[in-house]
């Protein structure tokens, strides 16, 4: 009977857990989702609205990590408007959890007119005291870079 | 009185977490580096050892971002004895951290005879239930890569 109710117990934990991860991975994955689009059209707002104020960021154009919302907002307003993505497949995406961490990841092809960019992402969501989730650090790298 | 209280209980809570936060980075940056010595003395098993059965997993070589540890074991076993780093410098390393989970981002430079490489690099640790930090999340790219 001890087993019964450990196993019980155990299935039951198992499968809140379970629901728990499902329904961050969801949200975070919509999350994603409604900030590129926003991207994908000129507007980095969406991404600025879910960053966090210690955010850490990583893309192939920049020397070094960049740190702190303030600097990464200035980088993104030098693209608003001047980004048009035709075709945007975000592959596979992956969010692995705790109660107030997550991490999301994924490849992404994206068509620009006839060019085709393929690129690896990392974003790292962790929950805020207000209840919200926001960005802490993003790591985009292209993939299979053709290097000279 | 009242506010007195809360005041000391919040500045307890707060040099608690700040003590937590500053063990954790310490803990993980001390991990990390001692994976990074023996990978670049040619032994991979530093990081098979401390990544995570669902370990996903990036870098500039792949066409897809790689998931588990077994694909991953495969691939690193192929650089066994091959890899032989003169000089390793890793810049500005950072953990953000929650209780049971980590995110620390740093470049690297490499030395490999007269050859240079600069790396970006984001390793997520997380709290296993054995109470021991393991990699579930690592994104290598390099920085500002020379493109065709």
């Amino acid at each position: 009977m001890r087993t019964l109710i450990l196993t019980i117990i155990l299935m039951a934990s198992t499968t809140i857990h379970s629901q728990n991860n499902d329904s961050i991975s969801k949200l975070i994955i919509g999350m994603e989702n409604s900030a590129l689009e926003r991207w994908n059209n000129g507007d980095p707002s969406g991404y600025l609205e879910i960053y966090a104020k210690d955010i850490v960021y990583f893309d192939p154009m920049m020397e070094h990590r960049l740190d702190g919302l303030d600097k990464l907002t200035e980088l993104y307003e030098g693209f608003r408007g001047k980004i048009h993505i035709t075709k945007c497949d975000m592959i596979n995406p992956k969010v692995q959890a705790v109660d107030n961490m997550a991490v999301l990841t994924f490849n992404l092809i994206l068509n620009i007119g006839d060019t085709v960019e393929k690129w690896n992402t990392t974003e790292v969501y962790r929950l805020e005291n207000d209840n919200k989730w926001k960005i802490i650090q993003a790591h985009w790298s292209l993939t299979k870079p053709d290097i000279k």
